[in-house]
């Protein structure tokens, strides 16, 4: 198969190493990785697997050595490549391109056992990081607005830069919990008796963590599954998210259809009367990008199996009153969900 | 002119406001903004020059309303969409999609006084946190190696999260500072004596700052323009770059091409024998994005007008020894060059 790939990511999963200028070629049996001089010393000592080209356009010379190949056709992915750099492309006339859409995410579905350790890694280090944001906000955050709780979180979650974050945190009060996408709000503030909500995650050797608890938040308190909250509207909602959460991960089976574990935790939560109120999908896949496949929505008929990697995130948002969602990235392995 | 556009800072320039899922489309005199149910409230409110439409497809929303008017002619960015996304437009077929490369950064070439105002403020507020970090460098952190100082940088030049940052710092001591876009290494450690550079920035109400210094590091030491550098040679080169600097911006006058401020820059490296050792452009166009036009190379024939805010940033690049970059950020008035 030939294909020609500028994603960062689906580069680095060819050869192990990617920067923001590269390109990746694979004609055949043969490969190539072409990039600026900058980069010239670690893209030759990283890349054992593809021929390295430095030069100052590096789409230019991968133009010239697909001109000088007699293929007649080639894979690339539409999504990750602008009009510009493919009217490049199309001026070699012989070729025939192939649009195939997430391609690079086709190949990476399974993950192999370096993959599953790094992203086991990520996972347990973004879940010290949760205990160490917990620690912290309980000691002396209260009275803190969402943007100082956001930094804080970022802050703990890079380790004091020594990881990247796989996405920015969301770091959400009460009612801005009720928001999926919620942005820091500098006029809520932490206090005793919030809600709270975080989601995050980290990365290790490229491959993301994505976690995410809802808390009631005291003097000391935890991210963990068990929470007490004073509203009972509230704690209803809390259990059958968490029930929902538990069921999908315990349900799920290698063999089954995506749109099945959906519906696990879609089904408890329609049966407790929140079903309207849950307005996402239940995951996704997780790896060098922190959103890839399996999808596990309603519509996905992707069929999962050993070494798929992905989140199981059910939630209920009540809009202006609170959000809850309880989220895990699991592995599947010997036919069954485990917790990363 | 009809135009449609889907690029954040191109859309914020347009209307005032913006998120990473919308689209911009203009036609004639009137004008929508396409956006998801997550950011109704923001888009609703902000925007008061197109009607703001709601939709889970913005995209598909945009086709509809261009398929339902009698335009025949469209112009886009081709850097700006994806192959899959044009795929969608072109399925209209009456209309002739006018490519214009970079057509947003022409239209904001010439800044207005509120965005000079912003990127006055942002420029303050980053020379400020220059000042911040040598303080903080030379009270605690000898001894730390580049990794642990770009994070401590970054966090400075956030101002512990009240602002975002323009893009990631570059902190180089040494040899590494001789690559022009160094990668934090942590095996390199700031001592007494190091040359440290720093290039950073952050920014206000969405406008960038861009600002580089150089500097001899001892027990006390600022990122001001004088340096005493214990090595003859990289005094040399040092003064070299001040000198560039300073008479690219003393002699940048409106009505110029821009090629003349490279030249006036690169003749007096060149003339001190450094030439081949200033492996990039004067400068660059700052705004809304960090790189836009002008572009201040030996190539751009770019008029300068009044308005204009870019950098100036001459350099030299010793590899394997030293580098040096002093970098302002200026904008043309009455004539003239001003440092933001």
């Amino acid at each position: 198969m030939n294909f020609i790939i500028c994603n960062e990511n689906a580069i680095y999963y060819e050869c192990g190493y990617s920067n923001d200028n590269a390109i990746y070629l694979r004609l055949g049996s043969e490969a190539w990785f072409f990039t600026d001089s900058r980069y010239e010393i670690e893209a030759t000592t990283s890349i054992k697997s593809a021929r390295v080209i430095i030069d100052r356009d590096p789409l230019g010379m991968a133009v010239k050595i697909i001109k000088k190949s007699h293929i007649r056709r080639c894979k690339i992915d539409p999504k990750e490549w602008s009009i510009y750099s493919f009217e490049r492309l199309k001026s070699i006339k012989r070729v025939n391109w192939i649009f195939e859409p997430d391609f690079s995410h086709k190949r990476r579905i399974i993950k192999n056992s370096t993959e599953i350790y790094n992203l086991s890694n990520a996972a347990k280090l973004g879940a010290v990081a949760f205990d160490n944001i917990a620690k912290e906000f309980a000691k002396d955050r209260f009275g803190k607005d969402e943007k100082s709780l956001y930094f804080q979180a970022e802050t703990l979650m890079r380790y004091q830069g020594k990881y990247e974050i796989s996405f920015e945190p969301i770091v959400a009060i009460d009612a801005n919990a009720a928001k999926p996408h919620a942005v820091p709000d500098s006029s809520k503030v932490l206090k005793r008796g919030s809600l709270l909500l975080l989601d995050a995650g980290l990365k290790y050797n490229r491959y993301c963590s994505d976690r995410t608890r809802t808390a009631y938040v005291d003097n000391k308190f935890e991210f963990g599954y068990n929470q007490k909250f004073k509203s009972k509207k509230i704690q209803k909602a809390y259990d059958t998210v968490l029930k929902a959460h538990d069921k999908a991960i315990s349900k799920a089976r290698s063999g089954m259809r995506a749109y099945k574990i959906d519906s696990i935790a879609r089904s408890i939560i329609e049966k407790a009367g929140f079903g309207k109120y849950f307005v996402h999908s239940t995951g996704h896949g997780v790896g060098l990008d922190i959103h890839e496949m399996p999808y596990i929505s309603s519509r996905s008929r992707t069929r999962i199996e050993d070494g798929m990697v992905f989140t199981v995130e059910p939630g209920i948002y009540i809009p202006n009153k609170f959000g809850i969602r309880i989220e895990d990235t699991v592995v599947m392995q010997n036919g069954k969900a485990v917790v990363l």
